[in-house]
């Protein structure tokens, strides 16, 4: 039986990781959100502050790909692009959302100032993501969600994009360690992924200063042939181990 | 004057960074390091160990931008393929590199088996990159530099490919911190962006349990814009603190 696969694809927009100021860490939390859930996230960009940027990479990303995830610039402030430049890349209006504009009521109250304001105009049909941490909600548009850049917050929406969404087969994972080189290994592993064609074969060699070793991670939809592949993979290792 | 402005771009070749298992450290090294040598770095992508990935993200990156650094797929196992597909992308054989295969030599003596080999074929014309933890080599191609994925070997390849090449015009940064929400500052922050065209202000807020505040961080090519720019938002902060 075919695997039902669903993909996804990652937007990160920030000056600041281009920059190499801050170390993005919200890749690494959709890319474990999307393999519990099963949807294979397969691209991932990082770009710029800048509108036309934007608008290539969500096309581009939004077109090939089942779900999109952004993070950055919807925020109050002038760097802060990401709604308007969305809306001009589906050919959407950006209007005042009146959900968006009764939470930010309810957050500031009489601190609702015109820059915050901005924070409520969103691609027309936009539905709303929730943000417990500082008011301003992200949103969805087709299958586009486009989410803060601040961690805790993209965190927080990320739990409630996960619980909207429908994800695929999940690839069931083993992990295999070795105290060998992967150059020992590798005709072997070689031929393995030539055998098991349903089961993906990864190899990730360290080096201390004393040492080295691989981890072998092995993916498959096929847990029967994941088993077997495994299992073909440790008796490789023990002959290299004793030989 | 106009700023000599060099640009780069990162490819991310990975299926170990797409799958959540590993969080990439190498993209914001390499950031930091453009950042020192002066050059822009204007996009990332994240893509699969996919030969028809390779091709399609090497070819778009290096004709936009004045240097590419690609990380991943350059070891010794059927999943390291970063080589043959530049070659591809780029319209060279994939042939023995003589000094490569001396390096191998030197490095493993008796050891150098097939699949070790595979590591001195290259695109015709490439000039090495020293790895001085594991032995084989990086590369470059053209405009694009090909290093390791292993944390430690690709900063290693990154000192050596710093020393080769040339930067433009270093960006001055200063970065000024408040306990301020943002949106209080983004009229006037606006205003000011406006006003100092030069500078970059990027607006990067945080939210702690019972606190939050934001950095701001200036950067400008054209250092008297920049403290210009610099003195008057610390007016317009202290403004907002007083009030």
């Amino acid at each position: 039986m075919a695997a039902n696969i669903i993909t996804g694809a990652v937007l990160i927009i920030g000056n600041e990781i281009l920059s190499g100021r801050t170390q993005d860490t919200n890749f690494n939390d959709i890319a474990q959100a999307f393999a519990e859930k099963g949807i294979t996230l397969e691209e991932g960009r990082i770009i710029a502050d800048e509108t036309a940027e934007i608008i290539i990479g969500v096309r581009a990303l939004s077109s090939r790909y089942d779900y999109v995830i952004t993070t950055g610039g919807i925020g109050p402030t002038h760097d802060d692009i990401t709604a308007a430049a969305i809306a001009e890349a589906f050919e959407l209006p950006l209007a005042l959302n009146e959900d968006a504009h009764q939470l930010l009521k309810n957050y500031y109250g009489t601190g609702l100032n015109e820059a915050r304001l901005r924070m409520a105009y969103l691609p027309e049909t936009a539905l709303l993501i929730e943000n417990p941490i500082s008011g301003a909600p992200g949103f969805r548009i087709k299958n586009v969600f486009v989410l803060a850049g601040v961690p805790v917050i993209m965190r927080a929406m990320l739990d409630h994009v996960m619980h909207q969404i429908v994800g695929g087969d999940i690839k069931q994972v083993v992990t295999l360690s070795f105290e060998l080189a992967e150059g020992e290994l590798a005709e072997g592993l070689s031929q393995l992924q030539n055998k098991f064609t349903s089961v993906e074969i990864g190899s990730y060699p360290w080096f201390k200063k004393a040492s080295l070793g691989v981890h072998l991670v092995l993916r498959s939809y096929d847990n029967e042939a994941l088993q077997s592949c495994a299992a073909a993979v440790r008796l490789l290792a023990e002959a290299k181990q004793s030989s």
